[in-house]
């Protein structure tokens, strides 16, 4: 993709500070981290949306995206606890549209996370969530 | 684990509306969910934290959250994006110390989603990147 920033990266026409790289898979710092030590772990293949992404390359995704977490932790920058995101899609927050897995570390005071309000509710009932379970359940 | 509500799901000792189940993964309806739909994905084994985490497990929960991600769609039920989450923490928002992958069907309105403010801040300089890569790299 000529106009993508993540495919600029990984051809080297645009500078990036690279914690991994193998055939697939890329690692490099987020230019607007949370934290310091945020890292995006991307496809070498340009891949919009997870309904595009190839199964096995998602699960190489995840598992270098643990070996970052590690190693952040190892590294001494300070990190109580680390989120790994994903945003799919305009409306869940995906920016750059060249799939990317956010490894997040976490600090007490650094106000940010999930937010859980507005649809976040009492509890469903059983018949509810078996019925939503049983209509997913089919495309498994 | 005895205590934990994830291990007691996963040997019958509590309801759960389950979506997906082999041998090493479990995946089932968010108890709260953010959107309906809301699935978390989880190994069989008890693993609190990241660290613990076999990576091949860890690659195939999130193989089986993909394809969850699309029974979703595929469900008919709303979802115009998702995010797909995991809090390894109590600091990254972490609530059950057995880890699980959140798959969240995100909805315009929902007004959820990762927040990004306090040490959200001015792009870093170059120089300050490279030297947490190199930083983080030494333990890949």
């Amino acid at each position: 993709m000529d106009g993508c920033i993540f495919c600029k990266i990984i051809r080297g026409e645009l500078p990036a500070s690279v914690v991994y790289e193998d055939d697939r898979v890329l690692a490099f710092m987020d230019l607007v981290p949370i934290n310091p030590g945020h890292t995006l772990v991307i496809p070498k293949g340009h891949y919009a949306y997870l309904t595009e992404l190839p199964p096995e390359i998602g699960g190489e995704i995840f598992k270098i995206a643990m070996q970052v977490e590690r190693a952040i932790r190892d590294s001494n920058t300070p990190c109580e606890g680390t989120n790994l995101l994903l945003a799919n899609g305009k409306t869940a927050g995906q920016e750059v549209f060249h799939l990317h897995l956010h490894v997040i570390p976490r600090l007490s005071d650094d106000r940010s996370g999930f937010r859980f309000n507005s649809k976040y509710r009492e509890q469903p009932d059983r018949q509810e969530l078996d019925s939503l379970a049983e209509k997913i359940k089919a495309g498994m």
